[in-house]
């Protein structure tokens, strides 16, 4: 294989919110894509699925509520059923985006499941906010049946669910496979579906893998060259959000810890992008991790954004 | 590769109408499944969709009755994630059966569209019925939005939508790589999400494609070495449902056609299991064709049940 082998992790911007709005989302997003594919790169691709989950479980919701017959879709059915609808997108788009520049390749979409330890510590205080504001009494409803919400003071309250570390990508000796076929691949869409192994039966859990700490999980596993992380900021800053607000323009793995310890990035955005990288790199120290926007994305493969980190 | 190739299509009763239904039903369907891979078959498996379609359609339809700043889901992309939603509970429980009888194997979902013809005859009279039933009212807004209904006498109205012709599988290349991988592969689910080609573009079309038609195509495209259509009757019956009532333990392509002609076959149940079993040994003269049952499926192997076609 003489081609870079890269997963690429896409978060929100890429996809939007409704139906048309991922539509038109995705064919920016594949034309970063299709520049990677043009720059010589084998492309693992992973996304968020926050929006499209939440809009499939809130349908799935109201469903029931007008054909009493239909039994719950859980999370995890939610979250296949996303799987599907990113994946067919954002294949559909790299496909024609690549035809477009007269390059015939397979792309295609693995639905995936990711392990998670039924024991992992996210379980007992569940931090990940999903669905819409609800009423106290709905609320209450949601703690009787187990589940856990959170209150936003003057907007209602939200469930929130656990967002464990993945441990091992169930259908990884597939993605392998087309990966080592020079195929690009869309899997782990929105960190995979979470599941519990019981002996020889996979649970579905009430959780949701990060899709960033899943991207460092697929490109350790892949023996990917690179990983690369695309947020809605063109690179990693020192200081975010202050006067002293200074861009990263490349880091090691030990500078990038010794800013986690100063508490420099913040918790659910930027912060498990660098553990995600830091995990990655530990697997395999020769990689390279490049965080960076879409927009900027063609500057930074040239080294003139965005932020790189090594070993 | 000395395993025998095989296409599966599965039907209706191997997946229920409910989540739980179906999270029931495919345990059953997984233990014929995992009993061909103990007879050393590679399987590629595709299913249908119709009530899952529908459902997830029904949902989404109410999803925007309640929150009208989602934009609608047009019958592709609710087709995707039916392919989601259905590959998810097949793969799990096929990879649950195989490991608890000590088999260890990838099982995958393949999300895959299939291009049909724009000109296709189907289009100009659309004979599929999906939905709910509608009042005379709905109907005509149905009729306005440039939809199809279909008026069933006493009970109301419903969407009748058209069955073309599948002509490629747009995802052929990554389920021949898994298939020539020895994995067991879920693809075309529902028929595929049928797409009509545009250019460098694939739009979803307001179709849906015949799943034993696609599983015939995905047969003959993976020169597989037998076709198993599984479905609600034991075997082919010539007079079916009449006091001759036969069944046929096996036949040519030429007697087959023969009774096509004689009308013998149902329209919408077994004349495309045997449309698409002619449409693959033509392509595929060494083939075989199995239809028969989920329980007689074991004897049918032994060819004590079931209707083997060949050419």
């Amino acid at each position: 294989m003489s081609k870079k082998r890269v997963v690429v992790s896409l978060g929100h911007d890429a996809l939007g919110y409704t139906t048309l709005e991922q539509w038109d989302a995705v064919k920016k997003t594949a034309r970063a894509l299709a520049d990677l594919v043009e720059a010589d790169y084998q492309l693992t691709i992973t996304h968020s699925n926050g929006p499209q989950v939440s809009m499939i479980h809130k349908a799935m919701t109201e469903l029931r509520r007008v054909y009493i017959d239909y039994t719950p879709a859980p999370m995890c059915v939610c979250s296949a059923m996303s799987q599907g609808y990113v994946g067919y997108d954002i294949q559909n788009a790299l496909r024609s985006e690549l035809l477009s520049r007269g390059i015939s390749k397979p792309v295609s979409t693995i639905l995936t499941q990711v392990t998670v330890d039924p024991y992992d510590e996210a379980f007992y205080e569940p931090t990940k906010v999903i669905g819409r504001y609800m009423s106290r009494e709905d609320a209450e409803v949601e703690i009787k049946k187990g589940n856990y919400v959170k209150e936003f003071p003057g907007k209602g309250f939200r469930r929130v669910i656990a967002a464990p570390k993945p441990l091992d990508i169930v259908e990884i000796e597939t993605i392998r496979t087309l990966v080592n076929a020079d195929q690009e691949v869309i899997a782990c869409g929105g960190g995979g579906i979470p599941v519990i192994e019981q002996k020889h039966v996979l649970k579905g859990a009430s959780a949701v893998i990060e899709k960033d700490a899943i991207a460092g999980k697929l490109a350790a596993d892949l023996q990917s060259d690179e990983l690369i992380i695309l947020t809605g900021v063109d690179c990693v800053y020192e200081n975010y959000g202050t006067e002293n607000q200074q861009p990263i323009a490349a880091m090691t793995t030990a500078r990038a810890q010794e800013l986690i310890a100063r508490e420099q990035f913040e918790a659910g955005t930027m912060l498990p992008k660098i553990e995600a990288a830091i995990a990655y790199l530990e697997k395999n120290p020769q990689g390279r991790v490049l965080i960076t926007s879409m927009d900027a994305l063609k500057d930074a493969l040239k080294g003139k954004s965005g932020t790189l980190i090594t070993a």
